[in-house]
């Protein structure tokens, strides 16, 4: 049921032909087309595409609601310009006519190949029967419907003591921090006002999605909303505001598990940084690093190149007070190694997920990023475009 | 006879035992083993090696002169700490006695993997021997006694009008702007003052080995040298400085062309950014994307990638003034694709040397970096220490 669990939600999937077979559309919408209390965060690209361009537009004029949600898969409208724009435009209009709403209520997402122009006409004759097809049972369709290369759907739902949380998401490459070809469509039957819902929304990205770095690229469309139906009154909000987090967390791991090509995922930890933004700078700079993924997906506990990539990131660096350990094992202390149980450390990394913890000893900085390793998987999914 | 061209130099390479059965070592020493005039430029890694430590202070000590370079390869000494900083004393101090010059006027430098004990017995056994052999036939040893995993040496020559400029680098993966696993020794018998042999030299570094991006990595002992023993005279200036440009570009190729599962290299231009500075951090963007990477590995023109990594460099960015060619040819402006000669563009793709221009339409910065697409074989290169 998943974006579906939440009273007042419906959704649907179905086949437009925009991919040769699979889902490649998606509708969510409330289930009396009255728009709910809605927030957004967008990508940071600013080559970003324009259905982000029409939905911050929309959000802004309607003051941050919604009565649904039309989503395309397979082409990102992405690269399209003007053109895109009214594609993008038209497919909000096609779902209002089709759900019974105003054109304002309707936000639009693509994702999948950039700088093609969307085959609009396909897009908009499956529209009504995708309309038709909307139900408290369609969430796994809808789940289905906003994939691109993924492998599965990905689904989550979280009962709060009043209110229910549930979501889908998408997203296997091109995501870095801050928003990569990352959607993800959250529904709650919470009464929360905009503001706060906004301000919960951002702080859980920040913390989940935003901490997931499969290959460094930031895409052009990635795009999470939450919408609150109020239906089930207001929610106790530090309840509520770890249910966003958790659920954001168990969409964030489904994806770093779909990453293209990936075998391992590591929880990569930097402490002791002169501030939190610099912990994060040096977690990125390991964590984007070929030499390094590369030596996770030989499972080699190569400290040397995690000092190599925490040196040369930018921020504040001696190596006198480093640590490194892998799995909880210290293996390197004022950078040099130290004698260590080489067994467990390698039996470490033969696991699927990988604890690896660089302390800079400066400070109290600290951030945690999602790695994924390098292998020749990905090469293969990337290397073209079809 | 490259490192060896130049009036004034004798070289020699061994295999130490570093290496199970590769040339592991290099010598370079003044035929007299009197000091001359040295510029250098070195990694700015804050993690940097004992040997890169070592040096620094020794050529600010000496005010910026070496009689001889000693190098191992095989064994970066890096992460070695207090034992590390001491065993590159000790090759300094063999060195000297062996070649018949001070230790402090002996620079010494160390090239593989990091984090494991330099095995100096060997070192400082061969290193007589080593010394021994020097000669001015000796340069191609000594090229050869630097690489790691570099398939080929490399040497180049340039002759001027009163003075000859040769050197020989090493340097495969683990390359990115300012400096990466990357070594380059140069030697002249031009007579060029110290502070105008360090301008031109870090200008030469910054306009060629710098501008080369494999992997983003930037190392732990990068080093360029270059000693000038001053037997033919003063220079032309200008002339000079152009030699010493275009001899960082001919090594700075070679090694672009032998790097790690490289099958393409990609000269990449950004123009029209709001200044140079932002030019270079957009083609940094660009060359280190793996989306981009593998789809240069696949020979897929795919700009919309482009335009998505430098729409989230951090840098001034507007869709509608870009423009994008591939081999000359004009693909996406305005941020849409433009109709174009496709099999034109398929068949520029297919080159070994592929040129690519984005234009962002602003300003005034340019910036161009080489570029190295990404394959399967870098990934077995690097997903195991040995």
């Amino acid at each position: 049921m998943s974006v579906t669990a939440a009273e007042g939600f419906v959704a649907a999937g179905c086949h437009a032909g925009v991919k040769r077979r699979r889902y490649d559309m998606a509708l969510v919408a409330t289930v009396d087309a009255k728009p709910v209390t809605t927030a957004a965060v967008f990508t940071q690209n600013k080559f970003c595409a324009p259905p982000v361009q029409l939905d911050r537009r929309t959000l802004e004029e309607n003051g941050g609601r919604a009565a649904a949600i039309i989503v395309n898969s397979g082409n990102a409208n992405a690269g399209t310009g003007e053109a895109g724009l009214r594609d993008a435009q038209a497919m909000c209009r096609a779902a209002a006519d089709a759900v019974g709403c105003s054109a304002e209520d309707v936000l639009v997402c693509s994702t999948g190949i950039i700088g093609t122009p969307l085959p609009i006409d396909k897009i908009l004759a499956a529209t009504p029967k995708l309309a038709k097809k909307l139900s408290v049972d369609g969430a796994h369709d809808a789940a289905k419907g906003i994939l691109t290369t993924d492998k599965a759907a990905k689904e989550a739902v979280i009962e709060g003591s009043t209110f229910i949380l549930g979501g889908m998401a998408k997203g296997c490459g091109m995501i870095a921090p801050n928003m990569a070809t990352m959607l993800a469509f959250l529904t709650t039957d919470a009464d929360v006002e905009r503001d706060e819902l906004q301000r919960i929304l951002k702080q859980a990205v920040d913390r989940t999605f935003n901490t997931l770095n499969v290959d460094g690229a930031t895409s052009t469309n990635d795009t999470v909303f939450l919408l609150a139906s109020g239906r089930k009154g207001r929610p106790d909000m530090a309840e509520f505001a770890d249910a966003v987090h958790k659920l954001c967390e168990d969409l964030t791991l489904q994806m770093a598990y779909d990453a293209e090509g990936m075998t391992k995922l590591v929880r990569l930890r930097v402490t002791g940084a002169s501030s939190d933004g610099e912990a994060r700078t040096a977690a990125k700079s390991i964590a984007e690093n070929n030499l390094i993924k590369c030596s996770w997906h030989g499972g080699d506990p190569y400290w040397g190149r995690l000092l190599g990539a925490a040196g040369s990131a930018g921020v504040a660096f001696e190596t006198e007070p480093t640590q490194v350990s892998y799995g909880g094992i210290l293996v390197a202390a004022g950078g040099v190694g130290v004698p260590h149980d080489e067994a467990a450390v390698a039996a470490h990394m033969k696991r699927k997920e990988v604890d690896i913890l660089v302390d800079l000893g400066l400070g109290a900085g600290e951030a945690q990023v999602l790695g994924i390793d390098l292998g020749p998987g990905y090469i293969k999914e990337n290397s073209k475009t079809s």
